[in-house]
């Protein structure tokens, strides 16, 4: 199969605006960098509000980064910033201490995503009040 | 196992509420009616801008609803109304007829999402201008 690519450095920039719509089915396994574009894990589901279609929360998934099997973070969607060059999130405060501290789950505890205390909890963790 | 409800009268609203976020994972299989409350398909998946966050296009599945096996039909988001009592969408302009000239795919030719022609086409079609 040939694979033609021409024009590219017109058509990168133009990719950067048009390749922006991604499925629901596919977007579990993106990326997710710190903000020194260290990998520290990919994205697992989104959690959407049905009602105005906007993303809420992304749940991460870091397999075994932590030594604990896999686990799952959940993060206010207000958090991540699609970096176009990476290919995927990047979150400014995000390191592996700040998610040893996070609110987090496993298979065994999936959390009550109506729990209004459960959701505040991830707010206040991740954009604390100034 | 038992099944404990309780204090429905006042949960029930509160529910109408609080179930507003849905998981990526499980969106598929909502189900979308019209107007008159008949069921005409369900949300296969939504494409969603990986920039903002926000749904833009629900993907509806019609499996041999038109007599010609599983098709797709791509419908803006604007146009759909979460129906809390149905616990599906709702489209008001949404009919077998109008289906039919609807722009559609089947598995053997899923569209390009980046290109504008075809996306521009959807909106024109579901959201003519006044």
């Amino acid at each position: 199969m040939s694979d033609v690519r021409t024009a590219t450095t017109a058509t990168n920039l133009e990719a950067d605006e048009t390749h922006r719509l991604i499925s629901s089915e596919k977007v579990d396994g993106t990326a997710v960098y710190d903000r020194r574009g260290e990998r520290l894990g990919t994205l697992h589901h989104v959690m959407i509000d049905k009602y105005t279609g906007q993303v809420s929360y992304a749940v991460m998934s870091f397999g075994g980064f932590l030594g604990m099997g896999e686990s799952y973070h959940p993060l206010p969607w207000k958090v991540l910033t699609y970096d176009t060059r990476l290919g995927g999130y990047v979150v400014d405060h995000l390191d592996r201490n700040r998610l040893e501290g996070a609110p987090s789950y496993t298979s065994r505890d999936v959390p009550n995503w109506d729990d209004r205390s459960y959701t505040g909890r991830i707010d206040r963790y991740w954009m604390p009040p100034v």
